[in-house]
């Protein structure tokens, strides 16, 4: 067992491997259960393409289908689909979290561990301490947030209680884990004047997605906004600015649209609004027909994707966090000043460069993979690349060509969703982690900008 | 006299209002000289909009157009197109030459300024000795230029001398400050097949979009690469593997596509596919239909585009220096190393930042503009991000939607070229010639990324 231990701490040096290793073998297991005849609601095999692709959709808790979730799989499919969902977000947020404290050099409240993160490694027991804190919080959340939508399918739709169960804590589990699968064709549409079930979803998607170390500082310290760390301060605060910004932007984009808002009331065009800027961030449900919005919202919907939700949670992208330090280093050059300072503190030149480079990574990514299937189907830019951040983002919004993409589009949405899951996590731990220095400096040489 | 000199002199220290304020003054000029009645070929005022919209894209040196310049303007038109070509390609690379210095502190070959370097000044004699270098260096290349081509209307297509004369000076001008107008309805695709064009054309758009500094600084050292400076190293570097790569993409993507390179036989295909890599760096002319192009090309487009070319010259876009550091930042970070080093010279943190920053706000404009003008227009996200991005980096290619944009549009897309022409230079100048320093320093607080 201590043998086991130290070597796992070893590994946490070189944490991509670990992460992909676990991940890869998840969708693995995953695609292999999905393809038994049981798994389908005919009872015969899906195929390997479609098992594949459905169970890295779930371990990478994204949401892109390619067939009707509740009418294809049996109910042994889509408590596989849950499960591997509930494995992927504890996964991440595991992962993330013990990172994200070695990274910051701080674990909760007791400073105890100083020595070990000199050296970068963390004890067994704090490991363990830390899983079980993750493992607990995702369950009480899913149960309150499963205990809600199951009232509400009986109260509301007049379902059975057994079936009012399983369709509050399936989409519970989906929810909080930003997994964006449902039992309905045509995602949460019916609901979109229903504010028990919209508020429920997207309160469980805001709270998983904001990632562990900043939901428990907030359940500590949420009276006390001065004392909150620099990564509660910008995961708050661009998470707050890019909801309110999106919320406004699809009322002011799709308000007179028939198809979306058009139909609805003052009140749940409000509503429907703010749901459809929570989920980019990256849970994925909707309820309003995406492939029925204006360009200009899916392209707002894009960059919203493509930052994505908090770091250490189970939202995807490049995480809010980077998003809002990227805008301060940006405010900070601007003004002619010399340091990039938030609240009161100063951001290391290392952190700098690093959220520089997962942003470029990120658009190349993008990019590169946007004219790769340009080139593979019929498509024009608009659809495909939001398919394309749909997945790198882990989202799983789609504006309905997801079926239609052939099986190499289909292989390069698997690909994305993987790496867009673990790439931003793990190249970020391993930029933060690895660091060489010379022994020497060069001198400086200016070179103009623009 | 030299207190004109002395306040000319202080002004530099805020370079962005003189710039911007003599584009202005020369765009409302050439607009009031084009809404003349004699500025159009059937003699009547070509009205407000076309006319400003048309100067503002000569003196910008983009070449969007709203009508086609040969059918609507007369000859007098067209000489004020060119002429505002010229001013705007001459008055870019004028300024921009002398804020290089001014940040890089280098001056030519001699360092015997470096006094006033210190204090960011220049002498008024230095200036006068720049502005006149960079006016003989491109009226030198453009009378090659023109010489090649009159020659080459004249053998080659049987032209008059004074008709082959005229249009050999109109596009030595245009290609030259990179302004992409031309006397053809279908820019040069007549002369797809036709090396003397398509080379001439191609060189004198490189030659005038390298940059000024780095022009010169070949023309000195060319047998002797170790002794180039960083800009020089990035900028040939970056275009040499811009203008390799974006010619293996088009061959790859349009090879068979019977609209564009597909009846071309293996030869002219080549050609086509460089000319068509160079444009976008950003003279804007075109062998090829751009509005017959797959998708996946347009997006390789917008993506040169928005690079440009080199500082310093009449290119737009963020520049191929500033994507190069980029591109060397983000790679120093994913080695681990804790310095940016290019050849042998270490990238001050301040220049990263302004990168960063220059960067930034372009995608941030173009994002911002796109959304724009997908709200206004019924065109997709394809050409319409497509057109903004080549009135941003001042390139002037199209798909062929420029003219149906409506005025909102086109009001837009003429700030756009407007903002992309003095923006980064004005901007990038801005933040390296002003800094505050703190006089004291936070601490510390990393923050996990991605
Ligand atoms: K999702
Ligand atoms: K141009």
């Amino acid at each position: 067992m201590m043998r086991a231990t130290s070597t796992l701490l070893a590994r946490f040096q070189h944490p991509a491997q670990v992460v992909a290793a676990g991940f890869a073998v998840a969708i693995a297991l995953g695609a292999l259960l999905l393809s038994l005849p049981a798994a389908t609601a005919e009872g015969v095999s899906a195929g390997w393409l479609n098992a594949l692709f459905t169970a890295a959709s779930a371990v990478c808790v994204t949401g892109l289908v390619l067939v009707d979730t509740e009418a294809h799989w049996s109910v042994f499919g889509e408590v596989v689909i849950a499960g591997l969902a509930q494995v992927g977000g504890l996964g991440i947020m595991t992962m993330a979290t013990v990172f994200t404290l070695l990274v910051s050099g701080r674990l909760g409240l007791r400073a105890r561990i100083a020595a070990q993160t000199e050296t970068k490694s963390l004890s067994m027991s704090d490991v363990r301490r830390l899983v079980l804190k993750v493992v607990a919080f995702s369950l009480v959340c899913e149960a309150v947030t499963a205990a809600v939508l199951t009232g509400r399918f009986v109260l509301g739709y007049g379902e059975s209680f057994g079936r009012a169960l399983y369709l509050g804590v399936f989409h519970a589990v989906t929810a909080f884990n930003s997994a964006g699968f449902t039992l309905w064709p045509d995602s949460l549409m019916r609901f979109v004047t229903d504010p028990w079930i919209c508020l429920t979803v997207a309160i469980a998607a805001i709270v998983g997605g904001l990632g562990f170390p900043v939901v428990f500082e907030l359940a500590r310290l949420w009276r006390q906004p001065s004392k909150w760390t620099v990564l509660t301060r910008i995961t708050v605060g661009t998470s707050v600015i890019l909801l309110v910004s999106g919320t406004l932007v699809f009322l002011a984009t799709e308000w007179r649209n028939p198809a979306t808002l058009g139909g609805l009331d003052d009140g749940h065009k409000l509503m429907a609004a703010f749901f459809t800027a929570v989920m980019p961030r990256s849970a994925g449900f909707n309820v309003l027909d995406i492939g029925q919005m204006y360009p200009s919202s899916w392209l707002a919907t894009d960059l919203l994707m493509f930052i994505g939700g908090g770091s250490a949670g189970t939202a995807g992208g490049i995480k809010v966090t980077t998003f809002g330090m990227l805008a301060f280093i940006v405010w900070t050059e601007m003004r002619g000043e010399s340091r990039v300072n938030i609240g009161r503190r100063r951001l290391p030149e290392t952190t700098q460069r690093q959220v520089v480079t997962i942003t470029v990574l990120g658009v190349a990514l993008v990019a590169v993979s946007t004219y790769v299937l340009l080139a593979l189907t019929p498509y024009k830019l608009d659809q495909v690349l939001f398919e394309v951040i749909s997945a790198f983002g882990t989202t799983g919004l789609s504006t309905g060509i997801t079926a239609s993409l052939g099986t190499p589009g289909h292989v390069l949405l698997a690909v994305l969703m993987f790496i867009g899951r673990i790439g931003p996590l793990t190249l970020g731990s391993a930029l933060a982690l690895n660091r060489r220095t010379r022994r020497y400096e060069l001198p400086e040489e200016r070179v103009i900008v623009g």
